[in-house]
């Protein structure tokens, strides 16, 4: 029997256009809230002996956990043979220690409900960067998908004797990877972060990149604070108007239109979050990847 | 050492009074989300070998289940020796079975997850009707504090010459529990419904009541449909405005309003969940269940 795709709510396009491309079917479900905000969920497609992908990105994790977990349940229940989770964007990598006493480490107990509920997970470039694998966390088979190679050739065919910012030494990993495979010159900054809205970008040296134009990447645009302040560091030192790349545009509150009228020139994503921001297209690395899960 | 109160968001009334009449302390936490939507928690009263009571109504379950969780992980984290979950409130108590094929059976799977990640569990009047108990859906020790004594007392003391209504079938065993408890006279009507916010009332006869004040009581007040339908009933069948008791006030939408305007004289519930027509005080009742709980 064919995969099965089951799209949790606002997955339905990438899930219908990864189901194409492996020659899969997408099921027919009737996934919705209660009145009382408890959620329902039915399966019209049969699941018994299925192996099920279930794509859900987790730019809102909160909201979509519980509606995730029951969709897991209630196909292992039905059953499924299978049941992986192609979460694009992947919720909950920031607090994987205790940073301070008494504190949460979400991160843990998140890839525990993860690793419980699914048999496999996958997800475009997640934020890594004390671990260096998601083994680390998730006990579950896990595949990352790197988007570099796509962002590398968006900025080769879209952008004018481009450098590569990152604004601070978590975002070296994506920058470099993009660097290299467009084999372009990259500069990283130094960030300063006083609260979850509050930094400070230095470092940038205008004279060594005259007639270039700033690519400012990032693997999260969330509040898009660090990249406004970069984009601010960079037309105070006379530069070009900066092109902003994210892989995950999460967009909290009005951060999109925020980033633009800081002055970024262009902002872009890859469409591992649905926004009208996506201009670089990882469901064809994506459905390779799932294709490798689906035969093991 | 004293047992240890934990309030999630919209719970601190309830956890300060509960503790305040059980000796124990209230923890100081720092729960919150960032502007992406992820929660964080952190805990600034030590919990090293604390009995920890978890203090959450679950009206909002989908919103509050990943901070509910998350802070039962960290409390077993931290070294909590007991972590008890108070849901005055407790959601996903109507899917208990597969009405139609494909549907997620969301109680066995919400139960499991809570019976997970605590110890013990106690609620006021769960929506329990399929099955006698909640051992047949929660594999912790649970109780049940119920609220028809102090219904009763309520209705006794303000309310000239009532005759209970229960809407329903499913309202039966609360409102003749009350009847029972304050020695007043109850009829149940039949409902038929036909969507989430669409349902039909019938059985009535007033020419029995002539002079009584009908008390419509139901254990949930969500849609506020059901109870809406009855008053109008009533009213056409020229009885005095009911007064509407709900144990538990979740209240849709405008719900509450829709109900003043439909003709109610007035709307009273517990406080199992914060509302300004809380006007019947569980607290007492179960502080009593959670020292029995923590005595164990």
């Amino acid at each position: 029997m064919k995969p099965l795709f089951v799209a949790l709510p606002g997955n339905m396009e990438l899930a219908t256009a990864l189901a194409s491309s492996l020659d899969a079917e997408v099921a027919t479900t009737n996934i919705r809230q209660f009145p009382d905000g408890e959620s329902y969920l039915r399966f019209d497609t049969a699941l018994e002996g299925r192996d099920v992908v279930i794509v859900c990105t987790l730019n809102r994790p909160d909201a979509l956990a519980m509606p995730l977990f029951f969709a897991a349940d209630a196909c292992r229940d039905l059953g499924a043979a299978s049941i992986g989770l192609v979460a694009p964007y992947l919720a909950y990598m920031r607090q994987d220690e205790r940073f301070q006493p008494g504190e949460a480490v979400t991160s843990r107990y998140f890839s525990t409900m993860i690793s419980r509920a699914f048999d496999w997970m996958l997800c475009v470039d997640p934020h890594l960067h004390r671990f260096a694998r998601l083994d680390a966390l998730y006990s579950i088979p896990s595949q990352i998908v790197h988007a570099s190679e796509s962002i590398a050739v968006w900025v080769a065919s879209n952008v004018v004797n481009p450098v590569l910012v990152g604004p601070d030494s978590e975002s070296e990993q994506w920058v470099a990877a993009v660097a290299t495979s467009a084999d372009l010159p990259y500069v990283i900054l130094e960030k300063v972060r006083s609260g979850d809205r509050d930094v400070a970008v230095s470092g940038w040296q205008s004279q060594n990149w005259v007639n270039h134009t700033p690519v400012v990447l990032d693997d999260i645009i969330s509040t898009a604070r660090t990249m406004i302040e970069t984009v601010e560091v960079l037309l105070r030192a006379d530069m070009a108007a900066p092109v902003c790349i994210g892989i995950h545009g999460v967009f909290a509150d009005n951060a999109h239109d925020d980033l633009l009228r800081a002055g970024a020139q262009q902002v872009v994503t890859c469409n591992t979050i649905p926004h009208m921001s996506n201009g670089i297209d990882v469901t064809a690395l994506l459905a390779g990847a799932i294709a490798t899960m689906l035969r093991t």
